[in-house]
């Protein structure tokens, strides 16, 4: 199993060489390019990542038009409804750089938590990390302006978030792309 | 153990007897009026609620003013996230009219899951649930108009929402207290 994988489970708790073989059974390092598609709207998928390297962006078509509903960047699980649920996806997800994923699955992941229940008391722990992340990205949307949601995004990954398109960016924070610019231009005056 | 939490349990997965007791042991249904606090801002608590009867309202204070960030309605938890970090809330929890609810503490719960790995199964699922919930209400922030969270809001519990002050539903769905009444006034002539 790739060494970064290993040291994120065992942060969260001690495994056994049999659980990390199990473990290592379900799961693939991935190298996927920049502009890849990972789901798409309509799909049926369980397929999670988790993101050693690289931004994925989460987003919708809504009347024709891409809405950026999040972004992933290195260390987080992308896990979506559709994962557990079965269901259609009713959304899009695409590497906005090249990207190194590891690429599980939900379905193979429960299989595993009922043989051994150590890795499904990560799997708890794991989703109560999830939760917080997500709750935290929820928090921004009621809390912050669009200039200090724009800058919690870009300081987990300056340099990578150079890299990615101002209107997907505008997208996320809720702004046009001409808001977006002024937004950049008063910060970098201070 | 209330019965409406047994089924709760009993519908996500099967409980023995012995499972049943030693959730009762950790779990008290209470009852509490409406305008109780039920969590304030910096307090450490490692309580969760599970709803019974009632709406209670999650708000943020911020500049002095209450930001509603959610309401809770029957059949849904109340986990958050400083329940599972064990750090200070940073928001109110408080009953909007009078409720029933379950009591539980996350703590006491991680020692039942070490004890009862069936437990943790289900707490793992309850999770997903929670996720799942968590994950179409932060969709509405993204998607819908306030017209239409106002609607998604209210079909959950139209009676009860007729008793919760309109300035707290209005900074729910995002508008202002007038823009509410407009909504309101638009929706009655359909």
């Amino acid at each position: 199993m790739d060494s970064k994988l290993i040291t994120f489970f065992t942060s969260i708790q001690p495994i056994s060489d049999e659980e990390i073989n199990a473990i290592d059974q379900t799961m693939a390092v991935t190298h996927f390019k920049k502009g890849d598609i990972l789901l798409k709207e309509n799909q049926l998928s369980s397929n999670t990542y988790f993101i050693l390297d690289g931004i994925v962006r989460q987003y919708k078509l809504i009347e024709g038009e891409e809405k950026t509903k999040d972004f992933f960047c290195q260390g987080e699980w992308i896990l979506l409804t559709n994962n557990i649920t079965n269901s259609f996806s009713d959304c899009y997800l695409q590497c906005c750089v090249d990207c190194t994923l590891v690429v599980g699955n939900s379905e193979k992941g429960e299989h595993l938590y009922k043989q051994y229940p150590n890795l499904g008391s990560i799997a708890l722990k794991l989703m109560n990390n999830i939760f917080i992340q997500q709750q935290a990205k929820h928090d921004t949307y009621i809390t912050d302006s669009p200039e200090l949601r724009y800058l919690k995004l870009i300081k987990t990954n300056p340099d990578l978030f150079q890299q990615i398109p101002q209107y997907q960016i505008a997208s996320y924070i809720g702004v046009t792309p001409e808001s977006l610019s002024r937004i950049r231009k008063r910060i970098l005056k201070k």
